[in-house]
């Protein structure tokens, strides 16, 4: 492998190539061009323009009021119908095409081959690993996965890890590059299929398929289950800190020890892990750490505070659509 | 099985009877005292009551800011030694002890003999089906679960469901009682272990556990790519209608055609169900049911106006604690 060359000052990149402008590759571009970014994207798709333009018009308001970049326009990003002309002069690529195997490989190639050798290409895959994806590339040590939700404007999280073949460097610029830009970011120093995130959703989506299949759950119950139930809580805390909490001033370490058991009971298809005393004591030292100096009862008044202004702003949004 | 008796009217009802007021317990007594009622307490630990009053007091300031009713007030509530006694005159128990089947069966045994046969007697229990924990009661149709969420002073979601002795109308009459009382409720037709949340929320905590162990996250990365990701869209839309989003104009239908296969990847430690053309349709019929006149385009906007007020209230949280 040859050195990796110098990579760019975050604080000095202007341009960003969007390659792939659906759903996700369009989030992107919308969310690049309210931090004040020229956008240069591609897409063969012949209305692809014409998409993208209402997408960006659509998620501008909510860009707005989430406060805009100095100078910051819906207005520049151009779409080209050359992919190499696309990539002239980018200093980050975001690729966002489907989720097909062949064309991420032959795509990622081609990005390769047309930008500079010090830039960063980032893959939004949520179904493939970087190790697969890079197999056509002839510098594969740039090439990272930054996979975001949708959608990408308005939800922070990008999960970034590389493959076998991507140089840590590599992965530690995207990280940075993608806080720079105001993600959050979660850096996986290991390839797990689904990354963190939809390895969590999916679970729950299964769950919620089994039950609609076999007439335990309707879909709108399914729903309001989660919003009006814990779905108000995990955006305060997430699922971990949240259970801290159902432990009252015991924390996790009460709730292990006294819900240990039930842990086995048959309420998922999911099978449970063996609940070792090592297990305990990593879920609990991590509630610890996360935690803080943060008290239950800091916390509790934490998660009491953030449930009511969600469970305002969501009346709010039922009321006007009344 | 007697003739069931006539039932309150939920309106004429002005006193509760709490049996356990430890966390749960004593978050429904929060919240029925905010409601405006009398609460008739009891727990055989001997700091109950202060232990309650603390709990109350940490409420208050929560439920005065969701609006109280008339007359509401945190003293209105008395902790008797006596099981018996604390029930005198109640019309609506709920029972909120550990979770302990031969407490529970005992429990529900001496509260229906101790109440008017009128009187509905709800347990919050998440654990236990009504069939097994009815067994020693004289009058179980009108013993029912109303599982409430941690905390119940907040989170609306009530799941009723009854036993298999329990009458219809009586679950009937606490799904009422709830509604009357501000609750969100998702009435059961069947006993399901762990209920509709429950199995979901257990299949994304399970998940998580298995995570942990293999090396895959720590505590505070599954907490934040919730956080910071799908946990911001679930209050608003919950999962079902989440994903309709993630099929873009197609909605949900376009969402199983498309990425039907990758339902089979291996995301999570979970079996996905075969995604038959029965199964595809219901999952699709159900969303367009629960999207009613909504367009995808309106409940894009939708999503995205309540992530940004979601962003914000924790965005304020975050800078007050720091």
């Amino acid at each position: 492998m040859t050195q990796p060359p110098g990579r760019p000052d975050p604080a000095g990149i202007t341009t960003i190539g969007c390659v792939g402008i659906g759903t996700i590759g369009g989030g992107w571009a919308a969310y690049f061009l309210a931090r004040g970014y020229d956008v240069r994207a591609w897409d063969p798709s012949p209305d692809a323009a014409d998409r993208v333009a209402r997408l960006i018009d659509a998620a501008w308001p909510a860009l707005t009021e989430l406060g805009l970049a100095e100078g910051a326009s819906p207005g520049r990003i151009s779409v080209y119908a050359d992919l190499e002309e696309a990539l002239d002069g980018v200093g980050f690529v975001q690729e966002s095409a489907p989720e097909v195997l062949p064309m991420k490989q032959e795509l990622l190639a081609r990005i390769d081959a047309a930008t500079a050798p010090e830039t960063i290409i980032a893959s939004s895959t949520s179904g493939y690993s970087m190790t697969e994806m890079a197999v056509a590339a002839a510098r594969p040590e740039r090439l990272v996965v930054g996979h975001p939700f949708n959608p990408p404007y308005l939800i922070p999280l990008v999960e970034v890890v590389g493959g076998e073949r991507t140089a840590p460097e590599a992965v530690q610029w995207a990280a940075d590059w993608y806080e720079h830009i105001g993600k959050s970011v979660i850096t996986m120093d290991q390839e797990v299929p689904g990354f963190i995130a939809n390895r969590l959703q999916e679970a729950l989506w299964r769950e919620a398929l089994h039950m609609i299949e076999n007439g335990e759950a309707t879909v709108e119950q399914i729903d309001r289950s989660i919003t009006d139930g814990p779905g108000l809580r995990w955006p305060v805390h997430g699922p971990m800190l949240t259970f801290h909490l159902a432990g009252g001033e015991g924390g996790m370490a009460h709730m292990l020890d006294h819900f240990g058991p039930s842990l086995k009971s048959p309420w998922t298809r999911l099978e449970a892990p063996e609940l070792t005393s090592q297990l305990r004591d990593s879920v609990v030292a991590g509630c610890d750490s996360e935690a803080g100096s943060r008290s239950v009862a800091d916390l509790v008044a934490e998660r009491d505070s953030a449930i009511i202004a969600i469970r305002k702003a969501i009346e709010q949004l039922r009321q006007g659509r009344r």
